[in-house]
């Protein structure tokens, strides 16, 4: 049976969410065909009851799970026979703090830099609530969040330095060892994000994180 | 057989080696008995037929090993009935992230708030040939490094943010889940260095690394 899964569009079909794109990725390793549903900001409250209020949300059969975490223990759970997610409690443990480090040191200032890039590319629909909803989060217009972004630019990409030194200087092809693994896509589903709805390249030519970028995307494409 | 363990030494046997104080939880963590022996900075190279560098040495029987990465690996190895340092390969990958994580966001800072106070409290033979490897690596005297650190403080403190998120929000008393593992020796040995060695306190009242400190460093104290 074919998963589903709902996951946030813009438009041109583009797909602007960090956690749908980790959830695709944990999909993928975990060998289950999946369809997505693709689903309007503004549009989420009214799927599967009103029971929540981000993407993704997971249908499998009469299982409905939101929030990535949730669907990434949930996969675990139901699907011991396929790959894990997490080998193992430390595992997770781990990724937990991989977690928080990305929301700090990479997501926040992130959004800061993309998120008139975001507003601009959502659908007409999500405009006001984006708008509203980001400007309280930020304290400021999303004209003045963007203001001068390009001083941050240098500062932006440094931020994933440790994880381009663990990759450089480590002996290990991905955050998590030798294969990919759910820090991996958590890493990834920030990067394909930022592909999809960038006006400016976040990763340039030589950096190691396109190389890496390329292998754990790949099961999305096969 | 107890394990014999060289351990840097300064003054008024302070150990001020971040690594030899993860190595010691990792061998509390396996149940090793172990003994340590105190070794000045510049005495190390006239230890085991000049093989290391720096410390942590361990020397089990007939094997002789440095470097705190391959005690660790030495110790699953040869250890395989005591409780592991790493429960899956994907775990040692993420704590190499951790690693580089630790290195550039945490030490770092921390090595140049306080590196006077380590030179000042290093046995006096040391004294030269720390100032001069130390002033080489941070490019200016240990005096400018030290000058005017008051204002780094709150930043310095700060570089720990993604690791208290992960304890206060995450429902896991430990960045490993719900036991301490290598990660967390890798944080507390950080702890557990200044402690020994800083003039200023590194944690304040109502910081949860104060607690979470005393939780991984108690078999130590057993």
């Amino acid at each position: 049976m074919t998963v589903l899964l709902y996951d946030l569009v813009a438009e041109g079909d583009r797909r602007p969410s960090p956690f749908c794109f980790r959830t695709k990725l944990a999909l993928a390793h975990k060998r289950l065909a999946f369809e997505t549903t693709p689903v309007a900001m503004t549009d989420i409250q009214a799927l599967e009851g009103g029971a929540f209020k981000t993407v993704p949300i997971l249908k499998d059969g009469a299982h409905v799970v939101g929030d990535s975490w949730s669907i990434a223990d949930y996969l675990d759970q139901a699907y011991p026979d396929r790959p894990p997610l997490f080998h193992s409690p430390e595992e997770r443990g781990l990724c937990r703090f991989f977690d928080a480090w990305l929301y700090a040191s990479v997501l926040l200032p992130i959004v800061r830099f993309y998120v008139k890039d975001i507003h601009d590319l959502l659908l007409e629909k999500d405009h006001a609530y984006f708008r509203a909803s980001r400007e309280a989060r930020l304290g400021c217009t999303l004209e003045e969040a963007a203001a001068g972004r390009e001083a941050r630019l240098d500062g932006m990409r440094a931020g994933f330095d440790p994880a381009r030194l663990t990759l450089t200087h480590q002996g290990q092809p991905f955050l998590s060892g030798q294969n990919p693994g759910y820090a991996d896509f958590m890493l990834a589903g920030v990067l394909l994000w930022v592909e999809a709805i960038g006006t400016v390249p976040l990763l340039v030519d030589g950096d190691p994180l396109v190389t890496y970028l390329e292998h754990v995307r790949a099961p999305l494409t096969r």
